[in-house]
């Protein structure tokens, strides 16, 4: 009876694709839906003649697993995987392993690690991405949790994930880190994913707008943008996007559509953690912003009738501008990796946690939304310096990041003149300009807070902290 | 023995100030303090021979006051309140008021106001702005909570609040709202502050590095400007401190502060919260973000030795330029002030709060960090239409931000050249862009979202969701 390798939970599309993507590398998958009509359909339809035994209670699933079990969960993050974890502790034997492969919010994870710990079994919370299509052809995996289940569910892991590399055989999975860790770098991922988006739709606005060009250029631009450094899934997709007619208009489809973006949360809890940790997460946030903005459409139709900006299109070379908005996305984008990166960094220290930044790159190398040529050369960073401390420091994106500059501020300075808004690329740059500065204003600004407030200031040329009464002592 | 008007709780300096403005004004004050010595050192010192009663325990202090009885916790924001709440309850009597004035995250007020009138209670979260001084002299007071308790407490919180108008007789304090609505307030209060610091360090910045000011002609621009519609007591204070010497070095005390900006959390609450409602408060999180960055120091000094940027002055006309730096801080801070407020209406609709955004401008008047003419113009922008949905929509912040718009982006644009950064400036000005345009690029977001993980869009031209099979319908 205990003969199927792994048991999944949860019968929405990701999970039935997880589970057939499990069964075609090999692997008896045991299934169980909260609504047990579901795990009749699937076993009648996709499932039919395949290695899936489906089950009407968890407990027989569980009896039908071989040990140590493993029981990964595809439900709603949130109460749903709590209610089962309970469910399964009563169910599960010493060294059993429950996986949330959810997109559960971090420190939920943490905390489950250690409940689940506490009650002798092993957990796993692993980030799972690439949608529908990756989790039945292979996803990037990011697993963490309790470091002893990682032997046991290494192998079907790294077999169901997607492969890089010259010769298709580097897995997109490894092991990430204690508790949430996995469920951190997931986050990071979505984070950057909403970075890349912002950073392609102002390339496209400028292109459209300030150069006028028509979906097909934009589509040759894209075309071309994804042969050189730029090479990504995101934007081979932007560049498909331009050639799909509406049916219903004769036009193109992406003209038709609605201008406001909607969002599922983990941009924001990415944005929020980077503001608990003191890190200047500035693109990602401004992206998860610009959505926000967009979203208000009623509101910016109505302003729109009051607020007016510059009407102009840009009157210099058509060529050499496209090619400067490419310098300016490319020099935009490596500031949030380095920003990402920077956070990641930061969560390790706060949580203790001891990541590998280059096996990360390596996991969002394939799979994934944010897969891209890209990331290779950001494992090559890590290779070359695990301690890297901030990506704009590695020889080869100093060196971009340095030849983008010229076109990087005449870009973001034409969009300002002709009033086109680039938060993303914007708040690349003045990152950039802050953090190569070693003297920021901030002196000043130390100096309102102590004549406001006592609230003391450090000096340049001496340790300690100091007040002044700057009432008595000003002059004039 | 029961005479005392008020009882007040936490004898820091805040408490202290406090306890003797309520005394200047007439009543009788019973303090009490944890660590007991305290209370009989303020009573031997600054309370001897007034109307302050102290006492040793939180019972006595009780027993001294007039019914109905209100208690004032001026005590570090957190699990000191509630345990002060917890003892209360036992000693007061239904209908007694308990006021917590600290530094409370608001969502805590939101609780505790639930939690005490269960125990038949009432209950005040009341920022208090103003610094040490004000306290003493008159602050900002912005109440929220149990509204049975206002017509108790109004006669003497206004009566110690600051003043403002043209007989100095208007007080700055009012009745905010249900529940957190007054520390929400104080904490909307304290992120805008953050980004009027944050606008003037990079006006100052701009002036210093891009025209080459000295600390003299800085201390000329800022009295210049106090005297024009940047009026306010950030711009006085800043004023000020370019003339203060540094007596070690004998050269300008500003130039040996360190350029490392601390901050409290009050912004960051600010911009998390931002982020939950969805309301893009861009300029706030951009002045935290940069208070992260300037603390970075010893890493920006590293990068300074890696990264270079521009080394250019500015070479167009002194004067006309200082006065465009001017007018980009005024529309800058325009922004940053609409965006507040948006959020402001964001959380009351969240909460269910009614809230008055021109008194609230009034609470601001004076007092507080913030006080300036401009929220004069905010509240009579308010009172020509209550219900007015952005700042920038008000004829007059319109107005003047279509006349700033060339200095503006010139300022902007001059500073992305140079290499000297500008989040907020540019924050301000990207989110200014972004919400007078009907049409954003976020349909190309859209079309991604649906290409990659069929998450539907909607259409310009008819209602529902919709979605394509982009792989399918591609051509080229």
């Amino acid at each position: 009876m205990a003969q199927c390798d792994i048991g999944l939970v949860g019968l929405a599309v990701m999970g039935q694709n997880l589970v057939l993507n499990m069964e075609s590398r090999g692997y008896r998958v045991a299934v169980f839906n909260r609504t047990t009509s579901k795990v009749d359909d699937f076993l009648a339809d996709e499932a039919a003649g395949k290695n899936i035994d489906g089950f009407h209670s968890l407990k027989e699933l569980v009896a039908s697993l071989k040990s140590p079990r493993q029981v990964m969960l595809m439900v709603k993050a949130g109460p749903a995987v709590d209610a089962l974890i309970d469910e399964l502790k009563g169910l599960l034997d010493p060294g059993d392993i429950i996986i949330d492969g959810g997109n559960t919010y971090f420190p939920d994870t943490n905390r489950r690690t250690k409940e689940v710990e506490e009650a002798g079994l092993l957990f796993v919370g692993t980030g799972v991405s690439g949608g529908e299509e990756g989790a039945l052809k292979g996803p990037s995996i990011m697993p963490g949790g309790s470091e002893a289940a990682w032997p046991h569910v290494k192998e079907l892991f790294q077999k169901i994930s997607a492969k890089v590399g010259p010769n298709a055989d580097i897995p997109c999975c490894e092991w990430v880190g204690p508790a949430g860790a996995g469920h951190y770098v997931k986050m990071v991922h979505n984070g950057i994913e909403y970075g890349d988006m912002q950073l392609i739709c102002e390339a496209y606005f400028i292109l459209k707008n300030a150069l006028g060009l028509t979906n097909d250029e934009l589509h040759d631009v894209f075309k071309e943008w994804n042969l050189g450094e730029l090479e990504s899934y995101l934007i081979e997709i932007t560049r498909d996007i331009f050639t799909v007619k509406d049916p219903e208009t004769g036009g193109y489809l992406v003209d038709q559509i609605m201008d406001t973006a909607r969002q599922k949360g983990t941009g924001k809890w990415m944005s929020q953690h980077a503001l608990d940790l003191g890190v200047p997460t500035t693109l990602i946030t401004e992206a998860v912003y610009a959505r926000a903005l967009s979203a208000l459409k009623d509101a910016r139709v109505r302003a729109s009738k009051v607020l007016s900006g510059p009407d102009a299109k840009y009157t210099g070379d058509r060529d050499k501008f496209i090619e400067d908005v490419r310098q300016a996305l490319f020099a935009s984008k490596i500031c949030s990796y380095a920003q990402g990166y920077v956070q990641l960094d930061a969560a390790a220290d706060e949580f203790g946690w001891k990541l590998d930044n280059g096996n990360i790159a390596l996991l969002w190398r394939g799979g994934c939304i944010i897969r891209a040529t890209f990331l290779g050369d950001i494992k090559a960073a890590f290779d070359k310096n695990p301690d890297l401390e901030n990506l704009l420091l590695d020889d080869f994106f100093a060196d971009a990041v340095q030849k983008a500059q010229p076109s990087w501020r005449h870009v973001v300075g034409t969009a300002v003149e002709l009033g086109l808004p680039v938060p993303g690329f914007a708040a690349a740059l003045t990152y950039f300009d802050g953090y190569r500065l070693a003297r920021l204003p901030a002196n000043l600004l130390q100096a309102q807070r102590d004549y406001f407030g006592a609230h003391t200031y450090q000096r340049l040329d001496k340790e300690g902290t100091f007040h002044t009464d700057w009432i008595r002592e000003r002059t004039l």
